[in-house]
Order: structure tokens, then sequence, then C-alpha cells
């Protein structure tokens, strides 16, 4: 056995149990959210079939998933050739699964192998760790969750409208009270190329202005014309930077641009409808002005977001006033699971970014007190007699619902109240002789430093409120 | 893109909506009971250094370790002398993490890395999946979940009493009844083995005795002779299997035999003070007994658990009269850190089998309607009229908290009920021209069959109850 000083792979890390009940708050509330709206929950295996995710990620994607070495003689089928070949040739030899990458693809393969069993329109939630070989650094993981709802099956815009609604509602359920839901639309931005003379140029467009935020105005233009985009194209492109307005006098600016390109007019028409539902819903994301006064939902058609797949609608999300870049994006793509052979079924999806909330909320401090709390008391242990004293009160604390310990030793108190500060605990019992005789008990306020006699009745009734 | 049909690895499962919410009922109360004892969540990754895991499991336990392949190009340290000395030696080389194989072993390496920012005695639990690649068979996957919980850095037989008390209570809380929660102590083990004059070789009587269940009395004494230990020590070793009569009948029985053994004293002693716990706690376990009339907590002195840890208490939980292997178990152990370089650290750990649960619950029909069911209302839409007066309605469903959702095209009515029915949805909700004229809605009972005209203020009080 190894006596070495023991260490975790980098890029990967342990959650104590402060940080996982912080952790499990925020699940909690995009949990109860994602049900509110009928999405229920689907798990898939944390291994692959490797053959199911490569190529669905670019050439980048495949160098970054984790591949299993085959157990047994993994060598067994391999022969001289395969080695002087290279590793990647070997890797196809030598491994046949994989750790998921993302919850999509598994999502897309589990509807393609369950498509006879699955009643349409399917809404599911996933939550759930990936694995990604990529450069550990600040804020970035190679073991994270993600947090994926989709639903496949409809092309109703009623979709789109209440992926809005859901954001909104665990935002602001996390207490976020100035945050962005930005909104565009693919056919938008393909009505833009063909609005400036670069038709079916979206792709290269997209990938330029996605990037406006991090290289700014000059850098876009440069990598526009890399990409071979033609000066004036570039320059009628840039004024839509600029649009501005309300939604509702953007829509009717980009109406005069795009409206008679066949992609626009569907971009269009597709955001009036999300609208529409919008409305209908009351929803306050369209109502809410953000502190600084802009509406809570903006229409921008510099968001492209990069993933090729995406057809109709893309959402992406920003909080104001936090160094932070999204914590949540999604979009309609036509053709999922044809990557597996069932083509057709449109369905749109987002997903929010639990790590960077995390560390939004405890910027912020807006975890609850709830989400910070561990036992609810602790019995301090002085010796044999208060020990055997203390057996039916703890029983009787847990036995009504409440979380309570009894230090297993008689230690000095001094460490036992370090044990309940620590734990973060908030109320400690002191039970001594007179306590003993009396049948009062102590009860400290740990917050306030306060301290009561009470029966044990009036303890577990002060601490169930 | 492949067009093959996909697959997911062998020995995994994909759990859709219907399962994950009956395991997360199971999750949740297990859960639960940990908490109001105190244990607080810990996470580790997935991913752990092949040095961590490498030598804990037996060389059996080694070979079933999933290895991961070192990314970018594993090959480039390698030289063909170490691809001809097999697969072994090449795995050093190629791959430096794994999948981890229980949640013991990750517990270790995390008290002994934050030895210095833990308090003990350290109550954690932890919820996780581990990936073995054992050879698939009915009820044995390559990916499952495990549920354990330890404390460590306290050597009070409190904490024994307590595991009774959690698994008492937990299982209690899922509905079940008869079960017996065994008991024994390696002490008692040793001594028994020094009686029967085969001092020290405890070892070899806990791993065939382990098997009385499955080879019965001469399958075990086969393996006793043949691991030799002598025919004498068999015969006085095989009158202890029918030790009978209360567990208070057995203790003193076991006093007489092994009273004299230093070890089998102490086990003794150990089991006594557990009792003496369980009667100041009241517990049910202690008292209770099964439907056969047999005490809940039994103490067995041919329970032996393999593993080679232990070293103090052992533990097995069996349901009766349902054909299914133990559903917990664990035990004290006083090393367990020492395989990380740090000695000296008592702890004691039990952990649930959350697929045997499962079963289990199934067979007997014991998951609640409650973990059964999803979206709580359903609305029919018509046309678009019906769709635009629901989507308030909608709104207002969620604002109450009910988990709602509109169909969202204007499909068939039997297409639209047939969804309600597949997702198991209790309430439809009904919107035709007279609701939209009356503002009484109906609403359906899938259930009963009942409909009642409502309003909506009446309809989500009906819901919240």
């Amino acid at each position: 056995m190894s006596k070495e000083k023991p260490s975790i792979p980098k890029g990967t890390r342990d959650f104590g149990p402060a940080v996982v009940a912080r952790r499990n708050y925020i699940f909690g509330v995009i949990r109860r959210t994602f049900e509110k709206y009928g999405y229920l929950p689907l798990e898939t295996p944390a291994m692959e079939q490797l053959s199911v995710l490569t190529g669905k990620y670019g050439d980048e994607g495949d160098q970054l998933i984790f591949k299993i070495l085959n157990s047994g003689d993994f060598l067994a089928k391999t022969k001289s050739e395969d080695i002087e070949q290279g590793h990647k040739h070997l890797t196809r030899k030598i491994s046949e699964k994989a750790l998921r990458y993302d919850l999509t693809v598994p999502f897309a393969r589990f509807v393609v192998m369950n498509r006879n069993e699955i009643t349409f329109p399917f809404k599911r939630y996933q939550i759930q760790p990936v694995w990604r070989a990529d450069r550990p650094q600040k804020g970035r993981y190679r073991e994270f969750y993600q947090c994926d709802a989709d639903v496949v099956g409809t092309n109703s815009l009623l979709c789109e409208a209440e992926i809005v609604q859901m954001i909104d509602g665990a935002l602001t359920d996390l207490g976020l009270t100035d945050f962005t839901i930005k909104i565009n639309h693919r056919g938008v931005l393909a009505g833009i190329a063909e609005a400036i003379g670069e038709k079916g140029r979206e792709g290269d467009i997209c990938v330029a202005i996605d990037k406006l935020d991090k290289i700014g105005r000059d850098g876009v233009r440069k990598e526009l014309l890399e990409r071979g985009i033609t000066e004036a194209a570039v320059g009628k492109l840039e004024p839509l930077y600029d649009l501005n307005g309300t939604n509702e006098e953007k829509l009717a600016q980009l109406q005069t641009i795009l409206g008679a390109t066949a992609e626009g007019e569907r971009g269009l028409n597709d955001l009036h409808q999300v609208w529409q539902y919008l409305q209908g819903l009351q929803s306050r994301a369209l109502m809410a002005e953000n502190p600084s006064g802009e509406p809570r939902l903006m229409l921008d058609v510099t968001l492209a977001r990069g993933l090729s797949y995406y057809t109709g609608c893309i959402f992406e999300v920003k909080v104001n006033n936090v160094s932070m870049g999204s914590i949540s994006g999604g979009g309609r793509y036509d053709n999922l699971t044809g990557m597996f052979g069932l083509p057709g079924v449109s369905g749109v999806g987002f997903s929010f970014g639990v790590d960077r909330i995390y560390d939004v909320l405890e910027e912020l401090q807006l975890f609850p007190e709830s989400s910070q709390q561990s036992t609810t008391a602790l019995i301090v242990q002085f010796d044999k007699a208060s020990e055997m004293y203390a057996l039916p009160v703890l029983q009787q604390l847990r036995d009504a619902g409440i979380s309570a310990e009894l230090y297993p030793e008689p230690a000095k108190l001094k460490k036992q109240m370090g044990y309940a500060d620590q734990k973060n605990i908030p109320y400690v019992i002191l039970i001594g002789s007179e306590e003993m005789a009396s049948g009062k008990l102590k009860l400290r306020d740990m917050k306030q430093g306060e301290q009561q006699d009470l029966t044990v009745a009036d303890i577990i009734s002060k601490l169930m409120q």
C-alpha cells in the first residue's frame, strides 16, 4: 500500500458538506422550476459507447473526450502495427467506452433508442456531471455538472416562451434581481447575411460576432474579413450591433431590413409569436426592467451562440454587474436525433451553469441561511450520567424530525463547543447535575449567545419553529 | 456521423422519469435519516488518481477498476519494450486516472488530504455512483450507486448504536416491517478461533462462515478443512451456528465459551455497551419483533463479512420473506486512513444498497403514490382561442406552486389524453367555448374519471390540497 500523500486529479474537486449543501440548494431550485413546467428527470450512464460520442463535438471536442481503457488484456487483439500507427489509431483498438462529454448527445441517444416507448412531446431534464479533458483553469473544470432541460417532438413556440419563464423563475427564486435574458433567432442571422449580400454565410458571421463581447468590434471585423466576408458587407453589418430602442422597436427596424428575406421573415415571425405567448403568460421577464432601466428580456441580434445545431430561437443569460460569463443558454434545433438516424424530431432546450451560478450567489451573498446549516442541536456530554440522561432526549428530538447529535465522548467543553461552531450547529443543549434534577435543560442559542432553561417538550417546540 | 443504431455499454442503465422519481424517493429517505443523525454530505470526483485506488481492493479488485486513458498522445512516453511487457505494465504508462470503485477509499483519501481542516469526529455521508468492470448479471451492474455513512475520529460505541437506529429508521420510513439487523463483532470471531484451538486463524474462519447462507454447513466444513482448520476445531465451531435464545441468552452463552479470551471479552464488552446505548435510546429495533416472532436486532455469530479492514462490530441487514441478499451492511475499522499514512483514526460506517432496496419496494408494492406522479395538471388545447385563454390560467397554477402544462399543440383530444395518461398526470383541465364563456373550467380527475366545473381559484385550492 502506498504511503505517498494522496491527491486528486487536476481539474477535479472534492465538495465538503458546506459546499454540497449550497450546491444542493441551487439544484433544488432548478429542479423545482423544471418540474413546475412539466419536465421530468432522466439519468444516463456516465460511460457511453465511444462510437456514440465520437464525431459529435468536432475534432477539437473529440480530443477532449475521456476514453476508458478496455478491461482485461486490452492488448490481446492489437498488433505491433497498431501501435506504430500512433495513439489515435490505437485508441480505437484499446478503448470502446468514454465518459459523457455533455448531456445533449446522451439525450439524443436515449430518444432514438426509446423512440417507440416515449410519448411525444417528451420533456426531460437532466442534472448530472460531465467530463472534459480541457486544460484546467480558473472556473474551468474537468468534471462539472450540467443542468439541461429539453423538449423534443413539437414545433410549438410555447416551449420557447416557457424557457424564458423558467430562466426568469429559477433566477428570481435564487434571489437574483439584475440579469438579462438575451434572445435571438438563427433565421434573423441568416436573414442578415442575405440582406448584407452574403447569403448562406451566416455560419462564418455567427462564429465571428459570437466573440463581440470578448474581442470587440475591431476584432470581429478582422475575423469577418479573414473569413472572406466583404468590406461592404461588414460595413452593412456593423450598424446592427447598435440596434436600439425597445424590443418592439428593434423588431420593427429588423422587419424593414430583413423582411424581404425568407429566413429573416421566419425568424421575425417566430420571435413575434414568442412575444405573444409571453404576453399571455403575463411574463415578468417581458415586463420587468432591470435596475439599469433596460428590459430583462432583450432582443440582441449579435447573439449568435457557437453551436452549429441550433436552427431557431437562441438564448443566453447574463447577470449584470458581476464579472462572469453567461450562466444559462440554449436554443431550438431541428435535427438533433438525426445524428443517430432519426430525422425530423424538432426540439428546444437550455441549460444552467451551476458552477457559475454558485460563484455569483456567493459574490452577491445570496445563499439563504437555511442552505448553510447542518445539525440543528448538539447535546454536550459531561460524564456517563449526563450521557445516559441524554439518550432518550436525543431520541425524542429525532422522533420530532429535528436533526440532533450527542457528542460521542465526554471531551472538554471547549472542544465540544468548537465542534458545534465548526459544524455551524445553531443550538447546544447542556445537561449538568442541576438540569438532571430539575428536568429543565439549558438550551444555548449559538448565534445570539443566549441561554434558556427549558423542558424537553419546550425545546422541541422551539426548535421545530 | 454514424447512423448505426446507438446502444449503451453493457452493465449500465438509463433511468427514465418514473424510475428516477422512485430512486429519488429512496435517496430522499436515506438522506433525511443520515442528516437527522448529524451526518453531512460529501462528494468526491468520479475520477481518482490510479495510485490512490490500486492495492486497496486486492488483486481481483484491481482488475475490476475502470482505467482512463491519458488524454493527448498517451503513447508519447512509451517505448516498444513497454508494449512487449504486456497490458499490466503498459497500463501504468498510459493511464494515470481511474473511476472510483467504492466510496470508502475516496473518503479515506479525503480525510487524509484535509486532516488539518476537518473537525473530528467527522460524520459524513456520500451518495454517488461507483464503477466496476465486473461481469454484468441479474442485479449486478457496472455502474451503481452506493449510499455510505461513516464517522471517523471516535471510538464511542454510541456510533454503532446509532447505526442500528439509522438502519431501523430508514427502512421503517420506507414502509418495511419485516427485516432483521444482524450484528456481530470481529473480537467475538477472534475469541471463537482461540476457543476452538485456532488462535489467529479468524481470517480463514470468517471467509468460510461468511458463505454459510450460500453453500450451507457442509460447504463451509469443506472450505474450513481446505483452509487447514482441524477437524476437532470445526467440530467445536459448528454448534455455535445454532446458538439460540434471546440476544441476552446468546451473550451469556458466549460469555461462558469466550470469556477467557482477550479478544472475545473485548467483543462481548462492546456488544453489551451497544445494547446499553440502544436501551437508552429506547430503540425500536431492540424491542420490536418481526412477524416471525424473532427480534429485529439479532446477534449472529456466523455473520463475518468478508472485508478485511473491519476490526469491531459488524452489521448486515436482510429483508425477510423476499429473495434478496443483504440490503445494508457495515462495521468498525481501526485503521482505514492508515493506507494513506494516517494511522490511528478509528471509524465506523455502513451503507445501503439502493438497487436492492428498489427491487424489494417494488416487489412489496411499497412505493407511495407521491413517488409515482409527475405533473399535477395538463390543460388540453383545442384551438388558438382556448390556447390564449389557457395561458394566464397556466401561469396562475404555476405561481401557486402547482406543476402544470399546456399541451403545446391543438392535437386530437385522444392524443392529449393519452399524453396525460402516459405521464401519469392526475388532473386534466378542459377549456371549451362554454367554459370560456362561464369562467368555470372542466377539471377531470383522471383516476376517478369524474369531472367538475370550477373556477380557476377553486381548481388551485383543490390541487394544492
